[in-house]
């Protein structure tokens, strides 16, 4: 069994002797460590995978033992240290939801990456305010939910949302270019839990249509930007971006389809990164273990 | 002798034939084309080079050959397609000067290329704000002028630049960073004819202390912009772009550090795709040919 | 109707001059003109789109007007100057067969891109040397033909292969990691028009398991590589590349996982390129037009 | 005062709780920590840094305090683990010597860089088998040693060149486009500490002439390679590699002047890497900690 601890908590001596010492002593084989501390807020950071074999939990089941671990782990360590953090098995499988729109290119690289096995995770449902995917979710056998929104009916749109998540237990949603505001109710429930992917390099023409912008600008290299979404728009903490070139040469078809590539490549590598709780939110950044 | 050729003028039909034509009936051999044609704009780009043998003028100097092509050009193409062009000779030299602030990594850059041969260039002079690249420009051999500038002065420091700037006959001018704003009378007389380095993937973090805005935005790629300077601040037509990766692990120094490689290889990329007349601007955009 | 013209000839002057004196008069308009000299070896290159109005061919059906343009074209240009060339219209499609073995990242890729239109093609069957990619063609609705290899059977699947590939009329074929050896009597049937992806930088990495032997090398950049298929193994004429940097924490896993973004994406690129007649194969060499 | 432990190790469970509690012990806090496990090697690599306050060496010189400290250690982990190690002052600064032949832009990229202060070093001569850079060498007032080699003098020129390294203490040898091989006896004395710049994205084109080469292949990427000089030519330890895109439309001179933008760069950061102790060496590959 591997664990994967995620820690931040405010800067101190003694911090990693302190949590090495202690899987250490629970006869776990720390097999991954990367630390980082932001020396202007003061504060730490850390990931750990900590291998434990099948003997060390003696006749406990994984679930038994762990849950001792962490309670030894609460009241030592993390009280000493005021730490956050979280230990996620391996086994459990994060439960994913898709909202889409109409562009479909990155909808259709995530599920191939799904039926391909390289995403961790369960699928259990796609959303969209159109019709129009309906046929790529049925051709991979994915139920799928069609919730309109309008100037009017945006609060009743948010509950059918947030109620369809809570029902299925999603403990992350993808955005894979969804082309509406997601609600503060909704950001409130599932925070530093909806990755978005913006079409642009961010903070470069956040907002509507920034193809476009980019094309009137004259840039050289156009990028896509993935991050959690937070109540500011295209404001939320970066997870990873990337760029393509471009030259006077390519018109804004030529920038949207060049921007298609990039923008699938970008969102699953979030998501990608989230799936392996290689991610931490601080500040409005995003530290991204390696 | 090898004679390159700027031309943008309003798309029509029949404008390559008819300067292929017109090159081919000269008794030159075409040995590069690239056009390009803004269709929302309606306006048609081209770069050309023709060779012409020694045997070519006849009796005439190179001088005198030039001429009289670019007289029958004038009353024959030019004419017809309401044509902006320049014809550029390989033999002749740009004249360029550069202008610093205090850091002075693209100043060295530039002076080591300029040594090796890199550039097609003369440089009469370095101008700087302060004393500090004195040095440097002594170990290079190369005159120094050191205008400072404040509030008081500006309007003094312009016409120094301007009436420097003209008594060396310059043709560019390289603010190679270059830290206080160019006066819109310099501006007016080096149209298009002075390039800056801008430590931002502009449109992204423009103004000042670019790294620093970029470190607390959490972004995870930093770049670097050169472009032309216009009278709006770090607004001007993009020439060339670059960006490197970054990570939570850098620190605003490392940032710094990192982008000044970004620097100076994209402000050179700029320079020397100017010094080959590969660049045309147009509508606040550039067109660069390969 | 948009015309695209390849040529490619031995250089001589006056060749551009002519060729679009030939589509001016005509009475076509020139929207795109690339052209490239190798000088090494004295031949010409040029990739020319010209627009016809629907007025410009009378009474004509495009095909009777494309067929007279053709037959003027040989008896000028092409004679004269002793072209190699052709000429597409936009209207007709490529048919396009995808070879598959396993690995499916690379057809789910172009599967989707097909869908979404990306793609200006028709994708008459896959055919894998396995059963297992089945599910997938029919998910998509294409037909699959499974034509298992072995060293016993090699000549009489190959002529099974191209008897499939005759009678559905196919003018591409995409090797999607396609892990056999494609037989010298379909390569020679298919000359330029068999595109593979190599999951290696080439030339480094050749052959089998290169992302082992890239491991093993230590190096700090993967590749792929797509290339047309010659008699020699990973030695055709490459079309396209893209590289991903890795660091020693990543694993062979790691690397394999990486590298399938990156061949999605080089090898969709090479098709697309393709499909768009922007490619010419000269001396085991690619002219790529933008 | 801040130390930099590097160590590399068999694996076993306990190194970096063990670690971590030593320099915790010794009252010094730990401001990085990264580390590798080659789970196929089964070996161990660790970088730490950690900071001592002035008064915790008491009365004691910082060197009397890491001698001590040092002993410690060596009694405690490093005999523990089997470990080989080495601790780094800040304050040490690398004596560097830099061998160039007659190409001379990485030459002035470093002294750019070593005038700006971005490298920790002190350099004390530069070596070289021409006379060429000597203005150079003069330029920046570092002494230039002029020692011809060929067929003949192979030997003694190597005993003249290990005996002005010795003579200035030199701790690392940058071979910044010098064309000539090492003699073995000089790798053998400073294993792991030559640099070298190879113009090609090893181990694609190793040897000579490798522009030359990636233009017959008609690569679309050309690439640079910093690796650690071993006995065997190009094959060396790699450090950093870096890429740039090329077409069909680049001649090989085109690919040289790109090239030396790569080469300068690449090399720069392998030289930084080493600088700051952040390069281990094992099985003919590195580790490059963040």
């Amino acid at each position: 069994m591997i664990l994967t601890l995620l820690i931040h908590c405010p800067d101190a001596p003694g911090i990693i002797s302190a949590v090495t010492g202690f899987f250490h002593s629970q006869g776990g084989n720390i097999v991954y460590l990367d630390q980082h501390v932001d020396k202007q807020a003061g504060v730490f950071f850390m990931r750990l995978q900590a291998e434990f074999a099948r003997d060390q939990y003696g006749d406990d089941t994984e679930g038994s033992f762990l849950k001792s671990l962490e309670e030894d782990f609460t009241s030592t360590c993390a009280r000493q240290f005021g730490m956050d953090w979280t230990i996620h098995r391996e086994a459990s499988k994060t439960r994913m939801a898709i909202f889409v729109s109409k562009y479909n290119h990155c909808l259709y690289d995530l599920l191939g990456r799904y039926e391909t096995g390289e995403l961790h995770t369960e699928i259990p449902f796609i959303l969209s305010n159109h019709d129009d995917c309906r046929p790529i979710a049925e051709q991979f056998g994915i139920p799928y939910y069609h919730i309109p929104v309008n100037k009017e009916n945006k609060a009743e749109a948010e509950a059918r949302q947030l109620s369809l998540l809570k029902e299925h237990d999603i403990d992350l949603v993808v955005l894979a270019r969804y082309m509406q505001i997601i609600g503060p109710g909704l950001i409130g429930e599932f925070t530093n839990k909806i990755i978005n992917i913006h079409h642009s390099f961010l903070p470069a023409f956040a907002g509507a249509k920034p193809y476009h912008a980019a094309f009137r600008r004259g840039v050289k290299i156009i990028g896509a930007t993935s991050h959690y979404v937070t109540e500011d728009l295209d404001e939320g903490p970066i997870i990873a971006q990337d760029v393509s070139p471009v030259s006077h040469s390519h018109s804004i078809p030529d920038f949207i389809a060049k921007g298609r590539d990039l923008e699938k490549i970008v969102l699953a590598r979030a998501v990608l990164l989230h799936l392996q709780h290689k991610t931490l939110v601080y500040d409005n950044r995003t530290v991204v273990f390696a």
